[in-house]
């Protein structure tokens, strides 16, 4: 007899299970409960529509009830809630929203695909922040920043959070027109990255225009304005809360199935729940970290996909199990990249985990040919073992490149002295013939030989202090760009000739990247010195020390971290 | 006491020979001979500084001897050949092609980068033919394209060859404004690459104006014209030849080193000719082929740099051995970008090999996000292992990436079906949910599993033939695109209502891509029927038969290939 399969919730994990089921079993019955008005929509375009980036709300409604019914045989019900689950009896409990009806449906197998909740503060006039997880919540903002009027009321913005939808939100708002302002926790924007590697971001927001306030956070939403916990009140017509997401686990809870640690419903690789004709997908459902073996939310569209793609394999017979989540994530603003795989340093650190760091600032293709931008690429390495732990790059064109080599490196568990080898495309116009990933393997390399120590950004005072000498090794030309204070200059060029008028003790070499001071390094190491390269030489050191003035660099880079992302 | 280290060849291998080896040894003597008048230059970049896209001639000089003195305390020699070596004495007969003055060089070690000669035709007046290698073979073609004058001559060129330097070269010369006529002897551009994923190729470069002249050669290059195989004369007031290299072993073989099957001079792993204190590296040497394990002929900037260091590694005491190359190989032409690595399906099929075969047609990034670029990937699996033996990639933004990610995975052994698991970097701009390349892997594990047989475009006459029936289930929308000649037409809307009017006997099923199809196909096999999936769809279909009226594409693809790359 026909499988009997219901799926809660008709969007990214939901619906792909719903498709390959019905692929690999063209007789189960298969109905798809959507709590919303629409299924399959397009939730990583909704913050380009608010910018005007994508300008028909069609474009973001990829299906819909009828398309699905027609081309997959699926029984899709929107503004549909299930309220409960009897896993005894293998039943729900149904509502239609518009009309209050209620009924029990039976399932062989049920899947589970809530999404994850808005995460908002408990603060004073909360109910008037508005939020981005669906087209109702995009409805409900091009609705209040009402465009079509002569005289639009909102004139100012403020999104709560910036993270990775915060700087996505205010980005297309300030398309909108619309004077932004982004109010973060915490000392940096997009927290899941390091300091250093979040800087170039808040420059180039602030630039754009945007009002950043970091450190604050907001204790009320009033009519026409925030109130901040610093005492200050910022103007802001609109407030968008952009301050994470809570995996949905409340149907998962009231029906006895085991949460994760991690606060995800818990599964096993094939993404069965606690019960054994239970499955859970998406931002509800707990990923296994592929660093720590650990559960883990992580909600990317990428997993919600592919894991609801297994849940059907599984339901089908099929079963293959789901591989660790790495938490790949990318955004854009203005022009600017930002990619992270991995973990951060400061993740690892709060973890007491040891770590070896690499900072690189290499253009993504031959600086020969006319075009080349600037990326900064950071590595995070196990020292124990070179494995890949994170990695982290900023720049222009081709950072999603890097990345997903890095991510695909980590999956295949290649480790970082091995990415010297990878065989990578190359003609001018692309990439580089020693291309940026390869040098982070020849760099790393370096290191695990033990031969060319480096030392940290946040580092340098505490060393400098100790009596350290700072040798600064770049061309003069080089010097307009700024200056460490404290340093001694002598280009490379000249070290041979000059290295006899060092005084004697450490000595800490800098360049602009790291290139010429390893030169500089390999040079006088072998003149018997005792010689360490600033790692990402000025560039890094500049990145992470030119954040803001109004609290210490290093301090807050050894703050640990709340959270992983 | 500090030894002395002669390396032959001062541009990629050679130079990052040189420069690794000043690293790691402060105290060796370090001499590098050039033949030429420039070392260290950007060859990649000689067809765009033809074109004027690169518009400095000083930006293709990345170093000369006097900066490379300085910083590495190399000492460079250019106009310098080396015209023996004495391998029993361990020295090397150098002459000065400016003075003719000879003098013998004694050496601890020897590195021999001397690259690849230009392979010409021995057809009367190959002497005026021009070719592309280096500096002064640019300088010559400046020099006769004679742009500063007011009526320069050159008003046509020809191209020998349609390999990725002679398209470079073509564009390049079309971008000076003149008359590009490609003559290529093979029944396709980019012979490396699969029928049809070249024909794009062929199209965007007749489409930009360039005259391509397939299945023909050169007879005798004259005054003001090319006279080809097949009796007709092309204008060109200027021939460059861009027909291939050969590795320059001369040195080599008069030295008694031994010469690989290939063709060139066999180096171990550590880079190490048969004479212990040779090394060999860059175009003249041999690489391993990750595919076959068996020596092989690939001239590439990245591996020439990645073996020099690796020489000098060996030569310092740290040698580390060179993985085996798997060819990855990029080219632009406007705008369009071709990539591949690994081995192509016919160099398989010549080879005797066992190959299944992936065709899809994915955009770079979601669909619902404007500007989204459409491209065609093809991946080669060993049937037997799952395991990738290579891609090929055409189109526009995101090629590089997808083939990179894919040679990372095909170097780190990750197989067809495990690219489904990759966890890439996903935002609406950059990629997809499920990116292309996880696609690859989905498409793989179904082929895997056995249940979704496809056929490829070759194979659909015959089948046809014998009585199949090829269903178009595109939607009505799609039609106006083209049809494949007797194809009924069903939308895989209407399958589940219409299945039971199809006649019995097999079905070959198609839609645009090969998507739906997939989903028409499990239908269909799940009522009973028998049935395969053209596989690309429509597209690849159309890419193959289009290419050219004048052969059957069919045949053309049973075509063995001469050479593999």
């Amino acid at each position: 007899m026909a499988q009997r399969v219901l799926i809660i919730g008709g969007v990214a994990g939901g619906m792909s299970a719903a498709t390959r089921l019905r692929r690999l079993d063209e007789r189960a019955e298969i109905v798809v409960f959507e709590r919303g008005g629409h299924v399959s929509f397009a939730n990583c375009g909704l913050p380009y529509y608010l910018g005007g980036v994508i300008d028909e709300r069609d474009s973001l409604l990829l299906q819909n009830p009828t398309s699905l019914g027609r081309r997959f045989g699926l029984d899709v019900r929107v503004n549909t809630e299930v309220v409960s689950i009897d896993a005894a009896d293998k039943t729900v409990l149904v509502r239609d929203l518009q009309t209050g009806a209620e009924v029990t449906e039976h399932y062989d197998n049920l899947v589970l695909s809530p999404g994850a909740a808005p995460r908002l503060p408990d603060i004073e006039g909360a109910e008037r922040l508005h939020t981005l997880r669906d087209i109702a919540d995009v409805d409900r903002i091009m609705a209040a920043l009402d465009d079509e009027s002569d005289s639009p009321i909102v004139r100012s913005v403020a999104v709560l959070g910036a993270g990775f939808i915060g700087v996505e939100a205010a980005e297309n708002l300030l398309l909108r027109g619309r004077a932004v302002t982004v109010i973060q926790r915490g000392p940096q924007v997009l927290s899941s990255l390091d300091v250093e590697m979040a800087a170039p971001v808040a420059e180039r927001m602030r630039a754009a225009g945007i009002t950043l306030r970091l450190g604050v956070h907001a204790t009320a939403i009033d009519e026409l304005s925030v109130s901040l916990s610093d005492g200050s009140v910022v103007a802001a017509d609109l407030v968008l809360a952009a301050t994470g997401v809570t995996p949905d686990t409340a149907l998962a809870r009231a029906a006895g199935l085991t949460i994760g640690r991690s606060g995800g419903i818990w599964v096993d690789e094939f993404q069965r729940t606690s019960d054994p004709s239970i499955y859970a997908v998406g931002d509800a459902a707990e990923k296994t970290d592929q660093i720590t073996g650990e559960g883990a939310v992580v909600s990317l569209a990428g997993l919600a996909n592919r894991h609801g793609r297994l849940a059907a394999d599984a339901i089908a017979g099929r079963a293959r199990p789901a591989k660790p989540a790495l938490g790949t994530v990318i955004v854009g603003f203005d022009g600017l990249t930002i990619a992270q795989t991995g973990w951060s340093e400061r993740a690892l650190v709060a973890q007491g985990r040891a770590v070896r760091v690499i900072h690189t600032h290499p253009s993504n293709h031959a600086g020969y040919y006319p075009g080349a931008e600037a990326l900064s690429l950071k590595l995070l390495i196990d020292p124990a073992t070179d494995a890949i732990l994170g990695a982290q790059a900023v720049g222009g064109s081709g950072v999603d490149k890097r990345i997903d080599v890095i991510a695909t490196a980590m999956s295949a568990g290649i480790s970082a002295s091995e990415l010297a080898d990878l065989e990578l495309a190359y003609a001018p116009q692309y990439g580089s013939a020693k291309d940026p990933v390869n040098m982070l393997g020849y760099i790393a390399g370096n290191q695990a030989a033990g031969a060319d120590p480096t030392i940290q950004w946040h580092e340098l005072e505490r060393e400098v202090a100790a009596g350290a000498l700072l040798l600064d090794v770049r061309g003069a030309g080089q010097l307009t760009e700024g200056l460490i204070p404290g340093a001694v200059h002598i280009p490379v060029e000249e070290l041979r000739a000059r290295e006899a008028t060092l005084p004697p003790g450490p000595l800490i070499v800098h360049c602009r990247v790291g290139q010429s001071a390893h030169t500089a390094q390999r040079l006088l190491t072998q003149l018997g010195r005792d010689v360490r390269n600033l790692d990402g030489g000025y560039l890094t050191w500049r990145a992470a020390t030119a954040y803001s003035s109004d609290a210490s660099a290093a301090k807050r880079h050894t703050e640990s971290a709340s959270e992983r992302a």
